[in-house]
């Protein structure tokens, strides 16, 4: 049975968090009491659907089960998981903390303050040990990050159950041992944006011209090593010492206005607004959080194909859900379904359609599925060996959009020791959208010769290559480039 | 004849700027007293040289030559663009400066300081008006950004000038109208550093978990829109104005410790120093470098793709050289010589060998470019006609790894009105790793189906066509998978 999560308040944060635990199998009932909020979570669970599983390999698991409730009550009961997203009132938290409390008391909740410590949400609490911060960053469901802030009252094994229930959900929990107001990431941006204002005020930048300093520079390498890390780089061969050693006079150093708080007052207001317009504004709110994501997109997938920073999170998720879901079991004459694919924004062109090489590379994901089905896995070729592609011959039947999810199947033609003569088909909505035919050799990589595979995995493919014999041949297996229909 | 650029100053940035000139062609040569300066200068060529081509989607320059000179002199004599990377003390480059405009008075200086003012490098100088600021950041060989920065006294269009120069070599010149102490970028790294140092001196965070708080959260969303554009999303429909309102009044809480300067102590450095080596230690600062290097070509790749942010940068500067190569002339009987490409790294397995549909991924930007070249270019498309691939057939023959140059080549092998038959050659160092046979078909986009190519194409098409029929016909054309050879 699908667990519960409640959310309450249901906001952009709120509607974000209720997306990651929908998308990842949990029934999620939202408390919020604005009319509109049902519409507002639709907008956020609409961008989250079109955004969370283009990171995945793996299947995503069925949708849970979303209902918004009248009270804090019902959306609370029976819940496995509970997740604060109201105001930043500490008063409105209190309240709402208490009415939790109320009918359950011993279920983790988490709190999406952005300011306050744990300790100051915990005061007066039936069972403060329950609660502790939970802090993400927008968009919640492609971000990672979770600040995780206990304090001295949370059992830690509370705190870990809590990191576990995150981790389940795809978030990177960090934890936070030190309680202190805003956590980390919120004391760089309060800083950050302290001076901003300032240098907006002072008419020294736009906003436009703040972002492009962001983004053409350090925004770049922040998003793949964090300060330190590309300081130590900076620093060369001599480290973080020598860089230190630079840097370090500039501290006292009048760079920055943070010394004082700019007044915030209409004028601001206006000033930053109407630039902000300039800068943005032939864009709608819906536009720029399509291009966001889809940047965002671009971006975690960069870095899962190198399992690197938030890379590593995204693998290590999809490792965690193909360890807890069944192989496939071959039925024993018919094509094995092996892979399922959404076509990926880095899968399409300017029309909006699959480029070409990507239906090769959708075949080679299904192929890639049927190897480790046979036991040619990654292990198997880090010992040495691996099949290797000799020949290809394709067919495109019909197109794909983003979006679009795909399945991709495979028959085996023929198989002996050493070659595998397999037949592919990406199939879209049952229906073939292209046909692959290959040859694959059994290779020696050391040798970087053919060589007859081991019983190990010839056990798993005759079998198979035998079932499949009772298939008919395809019309496009032995084909030519070219070749008349018929 | 190539352009000079003369680099006063070779360390890790100013060995970035001359790499970036080198690299689109410049000649450059660089004055730095250090002994170890070649060979300090000669690893940052290696990295940007195994980078900078990765983000080009148009056949580099030849590279330009590279000297190191014994004095200033020596240097700057005949320089087209001076660029100053020297220590950050004011009377050191006021000392170079004048020793500059000794020789060239007339030549634009930019200078890398990260914290001066240019009236304040302008201090008595000689010629004042050629001295601006131009402040770049690590790797200047792939980030974009460089700070330009001219007091009242540089001429406007010595500065346009500098900015064109700066386009020229790939960079994006974020002109700074208001002189200020650090520029624009540097005081908010300086702000955010300044806290992270009071949170690890407080033992609230280490320096890893400072940097996941940066890399799995906010950072990733810097790399591709700043921090006004992000908040104008948060804000959601109600836009900038509400997002302030909800977030001004935060500015006044106690959230950073920015009022303060910690104090920088042996104690501070060695403690830093000590969670930067367990963070970090196991790589070294060449393999971090490179690591850094990849992920933000992969992330500058995605960009480029989307046509926002730095990658609008790369797009326009392809497009700039584009325009200034000539058209590639076909001789009569030999396939053409279309694409330059090198092996990315998102091309790659965990083997370091290209996977199997970057191979078809190269073939398509061969053919995309031979499409071009008969007139069936974007435009075209975008009139509602193109060529689609119906078949291919796909031959592997040798392996590709990072980093290695391939050419496509093109034969037609027939076309007529609707149909074009081609055999591509993937080539490394002369030799084929790969060959594909095509067929394509000539289509009205609306209608779905097939239709004769107009006289313009075909007036270009059809005699390449005539012209191929001397070459032999390759024997893996007409070849289905699984032939026997012969």
């Amino acid at each position: 049975m699908a667990r519960k999560a409640a959310i309450i308040g249901g906001g952009v944060i709120g509607g974000g968090w209720a997306t990651r635990f929908l998308l990842s199998g949990w029934d999620v009932a939202i408390f919020d009491p604005d009319p509109e909020a049902p519409r507002k979570v639709g907008e956020v669970l609409a961008n989250a659907r079109a955004a969370l599983p283009a990171l995945s390999d793996v299947p995503m698991p069925a949708e849970g089960k979303l209902t918004f409730t009248g009270t804090i009550t019902e959306a609370v009961e029976g819940a496995d998981y509970i997740q604060e997203s109201v105001g930043e009132r500490l008063d409105l938290k209190h309240r709402v903390l208490a009415q939790i409390q109320q009918v359950a008391p011993d279920t983790l909740i988490g709190s999406s303050t952005s300011g306050f410590k744990p300790s100051e949400l915990q005061q007066n609490a039936a069972n403060p040990g329950q609660i502790f911060v939970a802090h993400p960053f927008n968009p919640v469901y492609l971000l990672p990050l979770a600040e995780v802030v206990p304090s001295p009252v949370n059992p830690p094994a509370s705190v870990e159950a809590a990191k576990e229930i995150l981790r389940e959900i795809g978030m990177f929990p960090l934890h936070i041992r030190k309680e202190i107001d805003a956590h980390i990431a919120d004391r760089f941006l309060e800083a950050v944006w302290r001076e901003a204002l300032w240098l907006v005020k002072d008419g020294v930048a736009t906003t436009e011209e703040i972002d492009e300093a962001i983004r053409m520079g350090f925004g770049l390498r922040w998003g793949q090593m964090g300060l330190f890390e590309t300081y130590r780089v900076a620093g060369g061969e001599a480290g973080m010492k020598h860089f230190m050693a630079q840097f370090g006079p500039c501290l006292t150093w009048p760079w920055t206005k943070l010394m004082d708080v700019p007044e915030f007052n209409d004028e601001l207001v206006d000033l930053i607004a109407g630039q902000s317009d300039a800068q943005s504004g032939h864009m709608t709110i819906r536009e720029l959080e399509r291009a966001r994501d889809q940047n965002l997109i671009g971006f975690l997938r960069v870095l899962k194909e190198r399992n690197w920073g938030a890379g590593k999170v995204l693998l290590d998720h999809d490792a965690r859900r193909r360890a807890a879901a069944p192989d496939p079991v071959p039925e024993t004459a018919a094509p094995l379904e092996l892979a399922h694919m959404t076509v990926l924004p880095g899968w399409i062109d300017y029309n909006g359609h699959m480029t070409e090489s990507r239906y090769l590379f959708a075949s080679s994901e299904t192929v890639d599925a049927f190897l480790r089905f046979i036991g040619a896995d990654m292990e198997y070729v880090h010992s040495g060996y691996s099949y290797y592609t000799a020949e290809t011959h394709i067919m495109h039947l019909d197109e794909a959009k983003l979006g679009e999810r795909l399945t991709g199947t495979v028959q085996v033609l023929y198989a002996d020791e050493k070659r595998l003569h397999i037949f592919i088909r990406i199939l879209k909505a049952g229906e073939p959208i292209a046909t692959l035919e290959q040859m694959l050799l059994h290779v020696d990589m050391g040798l970087g010769k053919t060589t007859p595979a081991p019983k190990a995995i010839l056990d798993r493919l005759l079998p198979i290559a035998e079932a499949h014999k009772a298939l008919p041949v395809p019309p496009a297996a032995g084909r030519h480039v070219g070749q008349k229909k018929g």
